[in-house]
This record gives C-alpha cells, structure tokens and sequence, in this order.
C-alpha cells in the first residue's frame, strides 16, 4: 500500500501501481474523463504511470496550464505523425506546446510546403486523433536511441541525445507513430476534437543562425470544437484591435526604417493624446506632492557603473558612445534612477524636507534584438512616467500606500477595472543575483506585502520575479479581451542609495540613509498607449480623445455657420473639426466613424437656420437636433463625469 | 596728388604723402583729436603711415570696433613694455586686442607670478602711458627679424617668423620697446587713460597641449578713468546676475560631474519655470497651426548621411552607438529635421494639406570640448523649441512672416524689447561649403529678405553666416546689461526636402517638392533661460515665476488662517507657499527677497482677527493690508497684463 496526498491535503491509501488515472477514478468518474494529465512530487507523468511510492499527485485537466501544456504537447506529436504519413523522409527535430498552441521544427530536405498544405495535414491530424490511439511513455538506453536514429539518418535527434546527461531516455509511442519524449501527455489521442494549423515560419536549429534552418509549423487545437472558434473569434478581434494597425488607420505613431526600428515617431494625433495623459498624471502627481524635474538622456558610463546597472546591462545595451577627443564615454541612460539620485545629491537634506518625490516623463533606450520589437510594446526607446521618491525608513509603509492609491487612481479613470497584483520576491535559492544586504531586503519585502495587505489587494507573491537592486509590486491588467498585461510598477530600493551615498540629517543630527521608491503607474507611455488601443479599440474614454467632435457640413455653402459652432466648441475647450470637403453626407459619417471620432454634428440648411445641429453618436447614432450650447454642455458633463479629480 | 575717397563717399585730393592724421585735421582738428586708428583700402594702418596713392580712407575713433582694436593692441605693447622692465629676462610671445580688452602670453621663464602682482604691473604701463611715446612702424628683412630675436634667446618670436610667408616684415616701436607686429596702433600711449589687468591664466604656446604653458595677462583699457569704472561696474552687475549663480541660488539647474559635464540636470523649480516657458509657446504655437510632434533622440547614422548632417558633424561629435549585435550603427541626434523629415514622409500629401508645421520641444546633443562649456549657454545636450514648416514655394514668403509674428510676439511677453535682426547668407567667395542648386539659394536669400522688409525689421547682412543647408534671419537681441545675444533664428531650407525626397501633389496632379523652414524662437530651453536670468536678475515676469507668492506666519499658531489663505490663492492658479518655520519674520522676509519672491504676505493675529493680509513687494516693500481676494485679484490682473494673447 501507498499513501498518495492530494492538492486539497487528504491522504489516500492505494495498492502499488495504482495509476493516476485509477486515482481520479476513485473520486469520481465524470472527473477522470476531464483529467488529461498529472504530477507526481512536483513531476511532470502520465495519467497510466504506475505509481509505486508515497508521494503528492495533482490531477490535471483542460482547465490548468499544465493540462493545457500536456494537450498541446501530445498534439504537436500528432502534427508529426500526420507530417511523417504525408511527407515520408522528412526529419522531425523538436515539438513543444507554447503559450498558444504548439509547433514542430522540421527538416523537409528538398521539399517545400507553404500556408495552402495546412488543411491538409489537419484533416490527416484528425483522422489519426480520432482513432484514439492511447500515448505510452518506453524506456531505451542511450545506445539505442541512438541506434534507432542513426538508422533513420536524423542527425538532430542524434544531437539531442547525445547532448542528454546519462539517466533514463523515455519514447513516447501511439498508433504507429514514436518520438524522443520526455513524458506529460494526454490519456489518447481522441480527447483532441479541433485542430487549427495557425501559420508556417523559418526556424534555425536550435536558435542559432548558423545551423541550418528549418520549417516549424505553428498549430492549436483544443477538447471541442466551440472552443477552437471562440478562440478564432477572439484571434480575429485581436487583429481588429491591433494597435499596430488602430495606430496607422488613426494616425497615432508611425516608425521609419531610416531612423531605426523600434524607435517609434509620435504623430501629431498621438504626441497630443500622449500629452493629456502626461497631463492627467502630472496633475494628480502635483497633488500628491511630486516635483518634476528634467535629466539628460545620456551619462557617463561611471555613473552606470556607480548604480550597478552597467554590470547587469552594459553588454547586452546599446554600446558606449566615445567623444572625439577628452576619451570620454557615455552611455544612452538605460533608466532614470541615477540621474534622480544625483538631483537628489545636488543639495543636504534634513529629516524634515523628506520625503522629495522626483518626477520625470524620462525616455530611456534600451537595445532589443530586432527580431523581438513589436510596435509600440517592445521598442528600443521608451518614455516612463518615472518618479522616485527618497524617504525616511519611517515614512516608507505610508509612501507605498499612497503610490498604490495613485496607481488605483490612474487604472480607474482609463477603464481598466479588472487587476490583480504581482509581489515579486527574492529568488531565495540564487541570493547571488541580487544586490543589497540580507536584512534590507527583507526589510523592503516586508513593506510591500504589508502595504498590499492594508489596500486590500488582490495580489500573488512570486519567488524569483524580483529585480535585481530591489523587490516590487506590478499590476497585472486584464483587457477587454481578456489579456494579461503587467502596467504599472512599485519598487522599493535600499540599494542606489548605498550606491549613491545618499544621506539626509536626523532629528538626532547624524546622517542616514533615505529609502527610495521607484515607480511609473502607465510604465512607459508607448507600451500604455499600446495596451490602451487594444483595450478600448481606439474608443478612448471621451476626454482622452484626439478629436472628440467632427462637424460635417451638408455642402460648402455651410461653412460659415460650421465655424461659428467651431468657435463655441473650442472656447468652451472641446476638440473639434470641420469637415468641409465637397463629398456627401454618408462619405463623411462613414469616414467619421472609421476615425472613431464620439461625436458628429451635422449642419446643413434647416440647422443653420434654426441655429441648431444634428448629433450623432459613435456606434449608437442619432442624438436628434439641438443647440451648441445645449450639446457642448452634454459633452462636457460626459467629460466631468468620467474624468474624476484625483484627492490625496 | 592723389585722390581719397571718405566713407560718406565724397572724395579729396592731397599730395601723395599725406597722412590719415592729416586728412582728419583737414576736416577738423576736434575730430582729428578723436581718430585712434585708420584703414586704407580696406588695409589697417598707422594714423601717421603716408599714403601714396589713389585710395579709399576710414578713420575710426573710440567709439569704431576697429578704434577700440587698435586701442588694446597697443595697450598690449605697453603691458610687454611694462613686464620686460619689471622682469627682464622673459620671452614675449604674442599679444592681440580681444573682444574686451587685450592679453600677453609671455615665458616668465625661472619666474612666477600672481594676481598681486597686477597693481605693480599697471602702475608701470600708466607710467609708460603718460609719457605719450609714439608708435612706429619699421620695415625689416626676414634675416634681420630672425638675427634680433635670435640674439635675444626669444625661440617664439623666432618660430613667429619663420612661419610668415615671405614679404615685409615690420616691427613697432614706442619708447625704448620693440615688438613683431603687423601694425594698427593709435598715435601714441598718452590716450591710453585708465588701465585695468583683470587676471592671470595659463595658455599653452599656439594653443597647443604639447607645447610649454605660458602665463597670460588680461587687461582692458580705456581713453577715461570714467569709462573704466563704468566697464567695472556693469562687470561686477554681470557678476551678480551670471545665470550660473543665479541658477544655483534659486535652485533652478545643477551639474554632476558623475553624470557629466555639459549636462544640465533640471531642478524642481527650473524644470516648473521651464515647462510655464514650454506652455506658453505651446500655446502660441497652436494657435498659429503647430501639431506637436515626439522623435527619438537616436536615429541611424544613415538617416544622417542622407541629411548631410554626418559629414558635417560626425567626426568632431559624439561617436557611433553601436548594437551588441546585427551590427546596426545610430547617432545621438544633433538637430531634429531629419526626423521630422521622416513624419512628413510617412503619407502622402496634397497641396491642400499644406503647410505642414511639426513642432517639437527636441533634445539634440552636440560634442563641445569641456573647455569650452559655459553654465547653460554652452552645453552638450539642449532642448531646442524646434518647429519645421513644410509648404509650396507659393506659401514660402507668408509663411516667413507668420513665423517673424511668432518671434516678435515672444520677445514682447517676455522683456526683451531691444533687437536687431541679422540675415546670414552665403559666402560668395566660398560656394563650396554650402549643399543644394545656387537656384535654391537665391530663391531663399530673397525670400528672407523679403520677409524682414515687409516686417518692418531693423536688419543687417553678414555674407558667410549662413548654415551650410540654408540662410537664415538671427534675431539678436540686447538684454538689461546692453549684452547682445542671439536668440531665435529662422531658416529656409531648400536642401532637405531633397535629400529625403519630400513630395506633395500639386493642383497639377503632379508631384512637387516643398520647401522648409526651420525656426526657434527661443533657440534652446537651456541658452534662453541662461539668458533670461541674466537680463532680469532673477526678477522674472510675474507669470513666469516658480514661486509667486509667499505667506509668511508671525508664528505657527497662524498655521491655519495661513493654509486657508493658500487654498484661496492655489483656487485662483497662484502658485504660492507657506512659510511656517519657527524663525523671525524679518528673517523670513530676507529669505524671501533672496529668493527673489514677487509677493510676501504676512499673517498675525491681527491679519487673522480681520480677515487680511499683510502685503509686501518684491523690491518695492510694504503695499498695506487688503483681503485675500483683493490681493488674488490684483495679481491676477498684473499677469493678464503682462502676458497677452497671440493673435494670428
């Protein structure tokens, strides 16, 4: 007999050899069927591993990553499969599920395939998943893996288990079909009812440009079928919120080869949106008693050595920028940390001028490889809405706390209600990889938790996630699509002003140390925006708006009365444009609409002559007929309404 | 005979001999009084050379560039005389006139001097001065120069003339003291009145690192002891309102050597002064059809290579960035009209769209030698309040003109009432140095000219002062302490619209290029406001301040009343702030008035009884009691009439 613990802390007693899928069983059976994979002690095994010790089993199905990562991982064995029946010769190499899916890298030799093949190996994935054909895990000695692949001419697989440390080499076998595995599949082939081949791209082997490179095929699948069209559905809605493609259609940024990738141009519409949001939180940070200040973009690279960030960044960065004569060197600043650190070095503090809240819209440049840069969310160069507040540690539990109030603030006025929080600790196995004493880490992990806890957040700590100079707490924000995205970040740091030497005066006359407090509630401005886009569809809250009325005359003749109402609407400081182009009516609306613009007046003969307008509203329509004053006072009550002040 | 023709252009006739001196007392013996120096045919002069031919003649005075010249070169020749008399045994080098007065680089061998030494020095030369000793000029041969400072162990001079192209040379003469010199002297020492050395420094021999440091002597001299104590004076005013003080006392800049030299670091208080300054032509700019833009502040050096701005730049400025990998080369930019280039590049245009102004608050950074930084005026990163216009040529001349309305409308608001404008155009002998058609640069030399006309400025033409993209008008403008500056500059620019292939439909359906024009008003954020706290002392106009207000407490029990004066005024948009520290009022008042505070209202228990407050003006003193909202309403009106509205 063993004693197997499960997830909710009960103990069973079963017979050695029991199986896990036994064990589901003996809970109940409507829950084995949706059980598609397991760990035993923290290991990923089979549903059929016999199990033949006392140990921890978790069960998994659909609904866990995990039982996701083992569907997806037992599909791409059965992409192989259906490539290995249609495409004989071919050399399979490696085959993971992903965060989407999964994929195969394969080596077709002299065949091609392109995007019109893939309806074909899906129907051929589905016959072979509708046969059912259970996965089971075999073990082989080194020497005959290597055999049985020497044989077969796959210099890959070669590769791979000659690179395995000595120990167990595992097959995973079903229907005719076998590959090197190391186990965490699903039960049978036939729990896979939708496939979707997503996309075909070049792959070098193993990453690395100088192998060859192969063909991997990106695929999805999924338990039912509704699941693969919402999930389709949701793809295709993605595409329609792109903000790569909402910020070319609304001409918000753009990028220029010549100037450089991942260097984005701010257009006149987006540097003017960008700039109500700075303004937004420059207010709110004015009342939460931030002072703005203005650094270079550059420095010397001592300085980057003095912070610590040139040992952790310096060679994967930009490189350092020599002068002509003096053999000075700068570097692009990376972050903004230490250059506050030396604004706040610039004069001796007391104990009673703390806490100095420093705050700046600071564009940083950091180097990504090209292959990695993604519109406005992984650039090489990016403004944060960067602040840093140096405090004593007395003051630091009530700083983090208004920090988390600012950022609430913020989330709120932008439509983005649905968060949770991350508190990024210490690694606690790797203590190497941080800077800064034992005690002030602990000390600084203390105070986030405690802060979390008083603002009644919903927060998960996760070990490991830390920066290297200082633990930290990250939003994670969902979107109107249900994705996760991490936006905005608190960090506490007893490490740069070690660094820095900063100091202030005590009550006591003797120097200390200040505390300091990185934060950026958007995180970075280009990287906002983006997830904003994406978020809203382009249908920003009303007072964020580019353009928040278009007045479209019927014909020229109108043009006159168009800019009367014009007037008003700017002195009352509503953004809005004329539309006199000489083209109809519904070209305009249409036009309008594509904008996303809130707001269309229409003016033609009866209004002018009544002194009215005709409203329409984005996506809703017609408002019927009333005076600019009565709609200027609607829309700024619409304004007030969404855009609250911010109290402290 | 021979014939001289006058500056007024009339002409007269003398016997060839004659001498300046002559034709000045031929016109009258007061003027002649006055005549230091002359030039013939454009050739600087002795006052008593003869002349012998057919010619034209300029005398100058005091009062001429070319007079005072004249006047510190030779004061220089009576500093060398006064130092080989008091220290026999140095080595004189050389010795010119500055901009303000004159130095002597001299090899004082074994012997050391210092400040204190100065009086003894100027003793000297006011003998020497006295003795009204006249210069002549002495024609020598190359070998006979040689042989005489040979002689005198004197291996500068020697290399001096080894290094002049064969011809004359000519040596001067005054009292017992000889020099190697070109000539251009005043008639004799006795004008020299008033001396003052101002200070010791080390200079290396040509300038040259490598060679022997030798000692340099400053001084300056005048015709009147009056006009000395005037220049020492407005020297030590200048003293008093060098921004760098200025800036350090108001906490409004700072440096750090850790981050580098030449980089300003903007301090709460500057950083506010400079976004009010930011806001203020932000709005104008609106108004007057701006769309802001943002760029990075990289950019491939291909991008520079097609602007022409790294074969210009590249090798004396900050070198290439490089990536860690892919091999890819930027720049930190040095002006931001390739980028902007590159916004107007990224759609298509009509000619209906036009003129296009993109504006940008665009940090550039410049290599400078550390020895040639200077406070702000002289930095290696600034923030240009930069704008480009694109338009058809037909929009050219208007354009001009709105942009000149700008300038003249900033200047206005902020006190800068006294200015010249300057047109730089090419250098006709040099056609070499410039890029673009001569066609281009004809059509925009005219057009700037045109535009100064219609403007009504006072302007003059400097040929060779252009940019090698274009000409440009400089506004120059003379702050409190008669000092002139540049400030503003506009630019047309045929050239780039080339080089990045800009294009827009004409009515034509064809495709055109248009023309740009590059304008500043204020040059640079960090040259402006260097130059703004030298013209006001620190006293800015009252909208502009970062602190306008200051309650001043009797004591902490008017805490309350205090805040709740506050509240009223921060109601009104007054930036005012509480001084509630338990130190005297007469101390706080100081404090205030160092801080160069507009208002001081003072609060007590009497203030506090009857709902007042306490008036006090910068400068000006008491202004009696009056209300709160008396006061909000006097300041409000004080600032509404100091800063008016642009009009288009």
């Amino acid at each position: 007999m063993i004693a197997i613990t499960l997830p909710d802390g009960s103990v069973k007693h079963f017979d050695a050899g029991v199986t896990p899928m036994d064990v589901a069983k003996s809970i109940s059976e409507g829950f084995a069927r949706n059980v598609i994979s397991a760990s035993f002690n923290s290991k990923t095994i089979e549903t059929a591993t016999p199990l033949t010790e006392d140990g921890s089993l978790v069960l998994y199905t659909w609904n866990n990553d995990e039982g996701k990562k083992a569907f997806w991982h037992s599909s791409a064995h059965i992409l192989a499969q259906a490539l290995e029946e249609l495409y004989p010769g071919i050399k399979l190499t490696i085959g993971p599920a992903i965060e989407n899916g999964f994929y195969y890298d394969v080596d077709f030799g002299d065949k091609t395939i392109s995007e019109k093949d893939l309806k074909e190996i899906e129907a051929k994935m589905l016959t072979i998943a509708r046969g059912k054909h259970e996965f089971s895990i075999r073990e082989s000695s080194k020497e005959d893996a290597l055999k049985y692949y020497k044989e077969q001419n796959n210099e890959y697989k070669v590769e791979l288990i000659e690179n395995l440390e000595d120990g167990t080499i595992t097959f995973c076998d079903h229907d005719t079909f076998t590959d090197l595995c190391r186990g965490g599949h699903i039960p049978n082939t036939g729990i896979v009812k939708a496939i979707k081949l997503m996309s075909i791209a070049g792959a070098y082997w193993r990453g690395d440009e100088n192998n060859k490179q192969l063909t991997r095929i990106y695929g999805i699948s999924f338990p039912k079928q509704k699941d693969l069209t919402e999930y389709l559905e949701l793809l295709e809605q993605a595409r329609q919120r792109d903000h790569r493609k909402l910020g070319k259609e609304l001409e918000l940024f753009t990028f220029s080869q010549k100037v450089g990738q991942g260097l984005p141009l701010w257009l006149p519409k987006g540097a003017a949106l960008r700039e109500r949001l700075e303004n937004f939180l420059k207010k709110a940070q004015k009342k939460a008693g931030y002072e703005m200040v203005i650094t270079p973009h550059i420095g010397q690279k001592e300085l980057y050595v003095t912070s610590g960030h040139y040992e952790k960044y310096g060679a994967d960065s930009f490189q350092p920028i020599h002068t002509p004569s003096e053999g000075e060197e700068f570097l692009l600043k990376p972050m903004n940390c230490p250059h506050h650190c030396e604004v706040y070095n610039s004069k001796p503090w007391s104990y009673k001028d703390l806490p100095k809240r420093f705050a700046e819209f600071g564009t940083v440049y950091r180097y990504e490889q090209s292959g990695e840069l993604h519109g406005l969310t992984r650039v090489r160069g990016f403004t944060q809405d960067d602040a840093h507040i140096f405090c004593t540690p007395d003051q630091l539990d009530e700083e983090f706390k208004k920090v988390i109030d600012l950022v609430l603030y913020v989330f709120g006025s932008l439509g983005f209600e649905n968060f949770y929080t991350q508190v990024s600790l210490r690694d606690p196995e790797k203590p190497e990889k941080y800077i800064g004493s034992l005690e002030n880490w602990d000390k600084a992990e203390k105070a986030i938790i405690s802060a979390a806890e008083a603002k009644g957040l919903d927060y998960k700590i996760e070990y490991g996630e830390a920066a290297f100079y200082g633990p930290k707490l990250d939003f994670m924000v969902k979107d109107a699509l249900g994705r996760s995205w991490q936006l905005g970040t608190i960090q506490v740091d007893y490490n740069l002003p070690e660094r820095f030497e900063l100091e202030y005066k005590g009550s006591d006359n003797e120097m200390h140390r200040p505390v300091m407090i990185h934060r950026a509630p958007f995180g970075s401005m280009e990287r906002f925006v983006a997830i904003l886009l994406e978020h809203t569809g382009g249908n920003f809250p009303l007072w964020l708006m580019p353009e928040q009325v278009t007045i479209l005359s019927l014909s020229e003749k109108y043009e006159k009365y168009s800019q009367k109402v014009l007037n008003l609407l700017e002195n009352d400081e509503i953004r809005a444009l004329v539309d006199n182009r000489n083209e109809t009516i519904g070209k305009k609306i249409r036009e309008a609409e594509m904008n996303k613009i809130p707001y269309m007046l229409i003016v033609g003969e009866q209004e002018e002559k009544d002194g009215t307008i005709s409203v329409r509203k984005h996506g809703e329509g017609d408002l019927g007929t009333m005076t600019p004053k009565a709609f200027s006072e609607l829309i700024q009550q619409e304004i007030k309404k969404e855009s609250k002040e911010f109290n402290v």
